[in-house]
């Protein structure tokens, strides 16, 4: 029965709805990871929370103002490892689920902030509440990349979109790109858009297309992310950066997405700074248009293989997906 | 049970043996089709037979040379319908049908060759026996493209073939190509040869890679096809075509495989004469290399749109094979 000690299955299943919840925040928690929780009680859900924009109140404290008086003696599945340091903005979230009364607590990843690391599952264990580590830690990590990789790397996790043609161009000799995909995967586009706290292009995508990059999803206007610039030159409404090792310095973002074009895409493959590639790809041929990528820095084949996985595809109406990650060997 | 009239489940699974075994011609026997047939009694399969080399025998005369005798009361089931017309490389296969005593006999497929073309199954039927027609029609016409696109459009069926990166590169800037794809893709690549009865490539593709363009399979090496060369200068051991029209004149080729190089592709794109792509993409990113294609002629991006559906894709190893056919609209 859910949330009794050592029903990994339900366990598991459990975790994978925090892990749901923890997406409703994705691109919009920074500096904090968009973490997931559910309290259950009896085999019934008596709690929901996420991070909420801007990183506060955490997932935990908003399940457990939910869950009320009834948290005592109940389960809490949570995504990251509740932190130990309280703040200005709420108090610590290990101390709370003590506070209430929860009985047992189920974590996916332990914290790396050096204020948390560990501090939590000890403070947990020393009021009695029961702890177990490490479920579904892999979705885990992935759910929370774009923190993660801003602690282990200094700056966003960085996603290259490209929509292309079998022939790999991303747009005819003339610059015509309108529409090479169809509808359903420009939609998807957009929603990785609100998934993003910022866009990048580079100037000569400005000036050909003067993009727009909001979302433009019903019921996500708001999740249009900040517009940045890879350019030496300022542009009114936009933030710039002159190289792409620049992007460490992008105060909340920790999720950057890169949608143009081949020369900015490039200079990012260049200086190694891909984490993972949106490949958008359209059932049709292109011959002699504009490729998708320049340059990028590649000695020799052999140097090509084994850099990418393929980790997520989709049939997007007659478009296929393919989601490609830094490979981790 | 099988064999039996109105057993329609039965009679598609036997037709999928036919069709297996007319695969075993395939890229042999031209200028005949290349067909498959089974002969059934009692559940029991009494004769196997396909098209040999050349076309002749046909694959009912070589199945009923199996069951002999047992073939009184049998089910014939054979992927396109018999022929009405004896020659002297062999007597026709309805006549034989019928003085071999078979009760039924379920095709796939009319013949369109105007000398049978619905009088195999007149003649059957006259004899007394049984004919259920368009059982697993699609397949059986896939199956003899070759055959059907030499009768329909007088000249051979033409695959693409490309190798392509995530990019769309088919080489790194300074032509290095080995390898982009892995083993597995590779081997996949010399069966397809082995499919067909010649290969094409461009001059460039000559001078610059002297690709012997065999067969390096096991137990298939004497498999290997003709090979053209489309250039206005002969070469010795290459028959020579100076346009892609001129693959009309290529006497006992039904299957014609274009393995490049870009010049060559888009020449054949270009004239609207490549009814097959077969991609075979690694998950890695050149970037700044050859292009898979020069210009195809495309005049907007709205005619791209709905020429090419996908019909078959898997992965082989860590590349992925995808299947393309000229979409039928």
């Amino acid at each position: 029965m859910a949330g009794r000690s050592g029903d990994v299955g339900a366990d598991e299943r459990w975790m994978g709805a925090a892990l749901a919840l923890a997406e409703r925040g994705r691109g919009r928690t920074a500096p904090n990871p968009g973490v997931g929780c559910v309290i259950v009680k009896n085999g019934r859900v008596i709690g929901r929370g996420w991070t909420q924009p801007g990183g506060r109140p955490h997932a935990e404290a908003m399940a457990l103002t939910q869950a009320g008086e009834e948290a005592r003696g109940a389960t809490a599945y949570t995504t990251l490892e509740p932190c130990a340091h309280g703040s200005a903005r709420g108090p610590d979230c290990s101390g709370s689920l003590v506070a209430a009364g929860i009985g047992r607590t189920v974590i996916a990843l332990g914290d790396p902030d050096p204020r948390t690391n560990g501090r939590g599952i000890a403070r947990l264990r020393e009021a009695g509440v029961e702890v177990v580590d490490g479920i579904r830690a892999a979705e885990a990590r992935r759910s929370m990349a774009g923190f993660l990789t801003r602690r282990a790397r200094g700056r966003p996790i960085v996603t290259l979109k490209l929509a292309l043609s079998l022939d790999g161009c991303i747009a005819m000799a003339d610059g015509e790109s309108r529409w090479i995909t169809g509808p359903e995967a420009r939609a998807h586009g957009h929603l990785e858009r609100a998934r993003h706290e910022a866009i990048l292009v580079g100037r000569g995508t400005l000036l050909a297309d003067a993009p727009r990059l909001d979302v433009r999803l019903r019921g996500l206007e708001d999740r249009s992310p900040r517009k940045i610039l890879l350019s030496l030159n300022p542009q009114s409404g936009w933030t710039s950066i002159p190289q792409p090792v620049n992007i460490a310095s992008l105060a909340g973002v920790d999720h950057l997405l890169i949608e143009g074009g081949a020369q900015a895409a490039s200079s990012f493959l260049r200086a190694d700074l891909v984490d993972r590639l949106l490949l958008y790809r359209a059932p049709l041929l292109i011959g002699g248009g504009k490729p998708a990528l320049g340059d990028i820095g590649l000695a020799s084949l052999a140097d090509a293989h084994g850099r990418w996985e393929l980790t997520d595809a989709r049939m997007l109406g007659r478009d296929r997906l393919e989601v490609y990650e830094r490979a981790s060997n």
